[in-house]
C-alpha cells in the first residue's frame, strides 16, 4: 500500500521537476534570448527577412521591391549567365559581361555582416526638405565621412568643406559649374589626359556649351600660347580606365583641377599619402559597393567654391535624398564597426582577381595589360602590388584595330578605347562586378588565349 | 500515515498542474504572440524603436541619424518655437515660419500608421546601378504610381511613359532640356504666367543660358510677332503660390508646355478630371509629405521626349537613388493599404487650416486672400471648397507696398511677391508646415488683425 503511494509520489515529483525545468527553459528563451517584444517595426522586419530568405542558389537574390511575377512574393533576380526560378541553371554560351563598373564584388561582404548593416526606417523619418540646421547635409554623416578618411589616410579633411551629391556623377558636374567663372565671354576649356573617364567629356558637352567647351587631351594643351583664358582639368586618380595614379598635366593661375578620387581606396591602389588637393571627389559606390544609393561627396578647400556647389545642388535637386544619406550613414557605421575588414576583403578580392588575370594573359602574345608599379601603402604599411578596378587591355596585333570586336567574337563585352578618348585597340574590362561575372570572364579569356596561334605554354 | 501521503500527493499535484499551466502560458506567449525569432533585422529594429521612443513632447522628434550631442543617443529636434531637451519649452516671442513649403502637415498621418509604413533594408539591398531590367527605374514602383493615379483619377497614365527624378526639381529641368531642341541657333524662350513658381525662372537661367532664355510672364507673349521660334511654358496647376487651376497661355506648333501638377491631389484642390497633358510632373513631397526623399516623376506622351529625359537623368545623376525609390515604394504601398485615408486626412487638415485663416482675415481691411471658386471633385463626387497649400496674401493699403516687411514686423516670415514675378504687395504664406508652425502663424495673424485700425469686429 505504502509502496504504491511511494511510486506515485516519485512519479509526480518527476513530472513536477521536469515541468519546472521546462518553465525555466521558457524563461531563459524569452528573457535571455533577447526576445523582447518589438512593436511597429516587427511586421516590416518579418517581411524583409522572408524576402531575404528566398533561396537563389547563390547566383541571384530577391529584393523587397523586386519584380513580382505572380502572387505577391518577389522572384529571384539572377546574375548574368544564370537563370531558372532559383537561378540554379547556368546558361552555357552566354556572354561574359565586363562592361560597366558595377561594384557587386562587395556584395558578399554585406551578406556576411547582416546585423550591423541592416536599417530600419520609420514612416515619419526625416520628411522635411532640410535637416534641423536648415542644410541639406546630415552633420552626423559628414562626421562619419571625415572619420573614414582619417582612418584610411587617403584624404585631408581637416578645415575642409564637404558637399554631398547624387553619386560622383552629380558632384563632378557641380564642381565644373562652380569652377567655371560667371559671365565668362568665352567658355571654359575642359580637359582630361588620355585615357580619361567618359563622363569628363559627356557632361560638359551636354550641360552647357556656353559655359564649357571640352578640349580633349590635357597633354595637347601644355605650354600652348592659344590656351583658353580659363581651363578646368579633370584628374581621375587612380585613373579610370587604367588604374594609374594620375597627376595634373596643366598648371598655372588660370587652371583649376577637379581630382576624381573615386578609386583612391585600399581596395584598388596603394595609398602613398593623404590626398590634399583643392577639390576632391569621392563616391560611396566604389567604397562600399552601393552604386544604387547614388551618394558622392566633394572635399573642398575654398569656401566660395563650396557655396557655389551647394547652390548648384539646390537648383538641381534640392540637395541629396535623405534616404540615401541615412543608408550611407548606416553602411559606413557598420563598416567602421568591423575595423579594417571591409578594406581587407575588398583588397584581397581585387588582388586575387588581378593575379588570375595576369596569369592568363601572361601566356598571350595577342593581348597585353597595363603595367602598374607597386608602391608603399601607408594604410598597410608595406609596399603593395596593384589591384586595379579595371583591366586596360590592348590588342597587340596590327589587324586587331577593333579590340572590342575581337573580344565580342569571343563572347566578352568590354568598353572600347574610343569611349576613353583613345584608340580602339584598347578595351576596358571591369573587374569589380560579381564573382560570377568575373569567373565567366576568365573562362572566356582562358579559352581565347588557349586558341591563340603561338600562344606561350606554361 | 496515509493521510500525510494524501496531503503531500495533493500538494504535488497542485504544483504540477500550476506548473503545466505556466508552461502552456509560455507556449502561447511565444507562438501565439507572434514572437517568432527575428535574426539579422532584430538589432536594427530595436535600435530604431529605441530612438523613436525618445519623447519630444509632441513638438519634435529624434531621428536615427539625428544630431548626437554627447553619448551616442540622438537628441530631440524641436519644431520652430519649441526648445529644451524634450522640446517642451515654448519660445514666447519667436517668429512664425510660413516661408518654405515643407509638407510636415502629413507627419501625424505617418505617426498613426507606423507598422504599415516601416521599412527594413538589408545591407546588400540593390547595390547595383541599375535594376534587373538594366534601367534606373523600379518597375514595381512604376506600377504603384500608375495605380495611385488611377485611384485618385488625377492623371491619365495608360500608354504613357514615366521617368523618375530627384524630386520635381530635377524632373522639371530635365523636361526643359528634353523639350529644347538640340542645335538651336537661338535659345528657347521659357515663360510662365505671373505669379509663377520661383524655380521656373531660376533653373533655366542657371543651367544653360545658351539653350534657354527666361522671358518672364507668358501673358506678355500672346499673339506677339517677335515671339521666339521655340517657346516652353511652365504651367503649375494648382498654381504655386495662389492655388488656382492654371491653363496654358501660349499655344501653337512652336510652343511646348510642362505641366507641374505637384499640387494636383485631393489634399489641395478639387479634381475636376484626370489631367492628360503631353508632359506632367508630380512629386512625392506634396503627395505623402516626404520632401526629404527627393522623389518626383513625369508622365510623358512622346517617346523621344521620354528618352531624352532618361538620358538627362543618366548624365546628371545616373538615375534616382534606389533608397529613395524603395522608400517611396513602401510609403505608397502603405498609403494604398489604408484606402483613401491619406487623402481624407490631408484634405481635412488643409480645409480646416484654410477655414481658420479665412475667419481671421475676414475681419481685416488691411489684408486680403486669393479667391478660389469651389468646383466639382470627381474624387469625392461632390462640389468641394478649396484647401490650398499656400495663402496668397495681399496688403491692400497704399503704404504697405512691402507686404513682407509688414508681416516681418508682426513676427511672421513669408515669401515676397517678387519671388513669384509680381509686386511685393503680395506675400506667400505656407499652410502645409507642421501644426505648431500653423498655430503660431494664426496666433500672430490674429494679433495683427486685432490691432488693425478699423478692423471689423465679429
Amino acid at each position: 500500500m505504502i509502496g504504491i503511494f511511494k511510486k506515485e509520489k516519485e512519479m509526480n515529483s518527476a513530472c513536477l521537476v521536469s515541468s519546472i525545468i521546462l518553465n525555466l527553459l521558457f524563461i531563459i528563451n524569452i528573457y535571455m534570448g533577447g526576445q523582447r517584444k518589438l512593436s511597429w517595426s516587427r511586421r516590416a522586419a518579418e517581411e524583409a527577412e522572408a524576402v531575404a530568405a528566398i533561396s537563389c542558389s547563390g547566383h541571384g537574390r530577391a529584393y523587397l521591391d523586386g519584380l513580382v511575377v505572380d502572387g505577391n512574393k518577389p522572384v529571384c533576380e539572377c546574375n548574368t549567365c544564370f537563370t531558372g526560378p532559383d537561378c540554379s541553371q547556368f546558361i552555357p554560351d552566354c556572354t561574359a559581361n565586363a562592361e560597366s563598373g558595377d561594384p557587386l564584388f562587395l556584395e558578399p561582404f554585406w551578406m556576411q555582416h547582416l546585423a550591423s548593416s541592416a536599417l530600419v526606417v520609420a514612416g515619419w523619418h526625416q520628411m522635411s526638405y532640410s535637416y534641423n540646421d536648415k542644410t541639406f547635409i546630415s552633420k552626423e554623416l559628414e562626421k562619419l565621412i571625415r572619420k573614414v578618411h582619417a582612418i584610411v589616410g587617403n584624404a585631408v579633411t581637416e578645415d575642409r568643406f564637404i558637399v554631398f551629391g547624387a553619386g560622383s556623377t552629380q558632384v563632378l558636374i557641380a564642381a565644373a559649374y562652380a569652377l567655371s567663372l560667371e559671365n565668362t565671354s568665352s567658355p571654359v576649356g575642359v580637359v582630361a589626359s588620355v585615357p580619361y573617364y567618359t563622363l569628363d567629356k559627356l557632361q560638359p558637352e551636354y550641360f552647357n556649351s556656353e559655359k564649357f567647351k571640352f578640349e580633349g587631351d590635357a597633354y595637347t594643351w601644355r605650354n600652348r600660347s592659344d590656351a583658353r583664358a580659363n581651363m578646368i582639368e579633370f584628374v581621375t586618380s587612380p585613373n579610370n580606365p587604367d588604374g594609374q595614379l594620375k597627376k595634373a598635366v596643366l598648371h598655372g593661375p588660370n587652371v583649376k583641377t577637379i581630382h576624381d578620387h573615386a578609386y583612391y581606396w585600399p581596395h584598388f591602389t596603394p595609398i602613398p599619402a593623404p590626398a590634399d588637393e583643392d577639390l576632391m571627389v569621392f563616391t560611396l559606390s566604389k567604397l562600399t559597393g552601393h552604386a544604387g544609393s547614388r551618394f558622392g561627396w566633394a572635399v573642398i578647400k575654398d569656401e566660395t567654391v563650396f557655396n557655389r556647389m551647394i547652390a548648384h545642388m539646390e537648383l538641381n535637386s534640392m540637395g541629396v535624398s535623405k534616404d540615401s544619406q541615412l543608408r550611407t550613414f548606416k553602411l559606413l557605421k557598420a563598416a567602421l564597426e568591423e575595423g579594417t575588414e571591409i578594406f581587407d576583403f575588398a583588397y584581397q578580392t581585387m588582388k586575387t582577381r588581378w593575379e588570375r588575370l595576369i596569369e592568363t594573359l601572361s601566356l598571350s602574345n595577342r593581348f597585353s595589360l597595363q603595367k602598374i608599379d607597386p608602391q608603399y601603402c601607408t594604410f598597410y604599411n608595406k609596399v603593395r602590388e596593384p589591384s586595379p578596378a579595371y583591366a586596360w587591355l590592348k590588342c597587340e596585333r596590327e589587324e586587331d584595330k577593333d579590340c572590342n570586336a575581337v573580344l565580342m567574337a569571343a563572347n566578352i563585352i568590354g568598353r572600347q578605347g574610343s569611349r576613353f578618348g583613345t584608340e580602339d585597340c584598347y578595351v576596358r574590362l571591369s573587374l569589380i562586378r560579381s564573382q560570377d561575372d568575373f569567373n565567366i570572364l576568365m573562362e572566356r579569356l582562358n579559352k581565347l588565349v588557349a586558341e591563340e596561334d603561338g600562344a606561350k605554354t606554361m
